[in-house]
């Protein structure tokens, strides 16, 4: 297929960036109005805000409000291309990118690929949890827990019955504690009003972590407090464990508790998604890519990493910056300066992360924060969580709809969303067979 | 498995009304607080509002705004209960239905099955036309548009990228007519915001009828109008004519006229889910059951059919009521009446259709209304069809998002939600083929 059509061809310098996460987005809407021309290409044809993504697993928020089109995202700018392709390598010595839909060339290339579900080699594992770090598997996440619910309410196999309502998450870091206290509130709220065969009792939610306390990139305080939340609505927690095997139907930890489930969800671990090209000697831990302070990979002039799939190893930062929204935005903002100066001929100027704190929710009002040395958990922490999430949707326009869903979900404790608009098949991993 | 999971066994007469549709949910609404129990059953967990279908085809609005968890309908409805499963056959002779779950006892049996494609028999055209009938295939729909305008932003092939540019709806009736606007407001209004090497001049809107008005069910004014309004936005229009052959490329029509497209959508015809176990003998034209004027199918004692599958043939009504939402609800409602009166040995009242009228609406702020003898058509038109559908989505709770999402579309010119989160895959025919 032609070169042609995959971004206009204008004279100017072209940055092509894979991928339209948060550090690819903000790039390219900080390389508007310069010297340059932008072709960002996703296989998706939506940005995610994955910190949103377990309210979709969980029903309580539709995919609209934690996906906007990457085309509606860039209406207008001049200079600036969006094509829904794969891309299968990049091709250093040529500079082009290989896609499905053909070859395009760079002149500058950003990396932004950002990080997958990491099993850690473990395929029985990837087989039969389910991980969540997109829609789609959201979605299936949703579809699994509601399907289980349904079978569980008509099942007269006491030993399945149980299985059907133990749900388990792997990974104690914020992903899983928010997607446990999702669970746990399900239970408590939400299971014997719709299913008034069921009770809370009947319905087990377990965590386990391999580090010795839960959302352990956060303070000592946030840590102990998320901890107690979760207890106090029912978790079961383990630390410093690791989950060694499931089949499917019996999940083995290796502090010799073995649980029955049909419901495994993995939030252990992410890796970067490396595109094929990249050599393997960049490649440090947690499949990220090596940059220098500027975010270029190493032994390349004119290619660069940013966000959850570039380590940039500096003194300052030697294992690189956590994998979090902020940092690739940062990233992303600041390449888009630095790659201005290339062009021009400047000076570049090394990156500074700066960490204005993080936060977690536990539950439908509960939440822990640090905002640098403030380091407050409760009802107050969740209304700040709330605040800050619906202004990180700005610019998104889908703000206001995500609102109105959180008010009336808030104010009628209710989520109302649990649709299974993607039948999943267990036994083949497949969605909805036959389209028709 | 054991019978006695499905519904409670409490004494009372119980009623086993198979689809949640509008007839089915006004009826089980109607027999709360009264001496019968109730048993839906639906192969969805949710209650669609098919009347805004082609909304969640076109990306408008997400599937949340029209479709209503059944259980949570039905929360504390004392003697309700639901269970997701699907109907294989019924057993007259044991007051029986065996389902996917296992058998259900009944005392009074309501088939609400609706309607689904009709293709009269042309299996190429049943596997190469996209129908919409419910939330998986509108939003196959909505995948296929959407992955066809990436295809021809970059294809270098002209007439395949004119067949990715060509929509073609087959069927004028109030879905085709409100599907083919909303098709051609998208050429208008978002193609080439979002895709900026597309021009609306090179989308083309075909609409195709068998008969010689559209929307033949309304009044000549408003049949005249649509049509009116349809031209005005750039949809060619053949009316008298059939579709014969479409081989996924290729639509033959009757009038000599052969269309190259990609895109061709089903709303030519309906016919009745009729379960198995009714006899062929009470099947009547279009697929439907036929009942007497209590909704009672012809033969039986304690079987009832209502809404788009049933064709109550009276002398007042010689072809059955229309298979519109309207119907059901009022035959639904009759009928919690008349089974009760049954249970009490009372006489039942025969079941008379109140028309009200009928909209429809072509594209953003333009409807066709025929309101008895008043007949409009217009903006007040369609600001009267935005008040009649938000006020009929009273009772399940998402009303306020759906407005605040229509809002925001109508000031905004946009529709936001183009996502494609189910990824359709034209030569399988299959939906996200492996889910991880």
């Amino acid at each position: 297929m032609a070169e042609m059509y995959l971004g206009k061809t204008t004279g100017k310098p072209r940055v092509v960036i894979i991928g339209g996460g948060f550090g690819g987005v903000n790039l390219a809407r900080k390389l508007k109005h310069t010297q340059v021309d932008v072709v960002m290409v996703d296989k998706h044809n939506y940005h995610t805000f994955q910190p949103l993504l377990y309210q979709v697993a969980i029903g309580a928020i539709e995919s609209d409000a934690v996906a906007f089109p990457l085309r509606r995202i860039f209406t207008g700018q001049k200079g600036f291309s969006f094509h829904m392709t794969e891309v299968q390598q990049i091709n250093p010595g040529l500079n082009t990118v290989t896609t499905t839909l053909g070859d395009i060339h760079y002149d500058y290339l950003v990396v932004a690929t950002g990080a997958n579900s990491n099993f850690f080699g473990n395929k029985e594992i990837e087989r039969n949890t389910m991980p969540m770090k997109n829609i789609p598997e959201a979605l299936n996440i949703r579809s699994l827990i509601l399907q289980n619910l349904e079978k569980a309410a008509v099942t007269t196999d006491l030993a399945e019955r149980a299985a059907l309502l133990t749900f388990v998450v792997v990974g104690g870091g914020p992903t899983g504690v928010e997607l446990a206290g999702s669970l746990a509130e399900m239970r408590l709220n939400m299971l014997c009003k719709d299913y008034p065969d069921l009770r809370p009792e009947d319905m087990k939610v377990y965590l386990a972590e391999g580090k010795p306390k839960l959302i352990a990139a956060m303070s000592e305080q946030a840590s102990v407090k998320a901890k107690e939340f979760l207890l106090d609505m029912g978790v079961t927690i383990y630390n410093d464990v690791h989950v060694t095997s499931y089949n499917g139907d019996q999940l083995v930890i290796d502090n010799g508790v073995n649980i029955k489930s049909r419901n495994v969800f993995w939030a252990a671990g992410v890796k970067g998604e490396v595109p094929v090209g990249i050599p393997q000697d960049v490649v440090v831990r947690g499949g990220r890519i090596q940059t220098d302070e500027i975010s270029r990979i190493k032994g390349f002039q004119n290619i660069f990493a940013i966000g959850d799939v570039a380590a940039m190893i500096t003194p300052e930062s030697p294992e690189g910056h956590p994998g979090v929204a902020p940092v690739a935005i940062q990233q992303g903002g600041h390449l888009a300066k630095n790659i201005i100066h290339l062009v021009k001929g400047e000076h570049t100027e090394p990156f500074k992360y700066h960490d204005k704190g993080s936060l977690a929710t536990i539950g439908r009002n509960r939440a822990v924060a640090d905002l640098g040395k403030i380091r407050f958990q409760g009802f107050f922490a969740w209304f700040v969580w709330l605040f800050v999430h619906i202004m990180s949707l700005a610019g998104f326009s889908n703000k206001l709809v995500v609102f109105c869903n959180w008010l009336i979900n808030y104010f009628t404790k209710n989520t109302d969303n649990r649709l299974i608009i993607r039948y999943y098949d267990t036994e083949t991993k497949m969605v909805d067979p036959i389209a028709k």
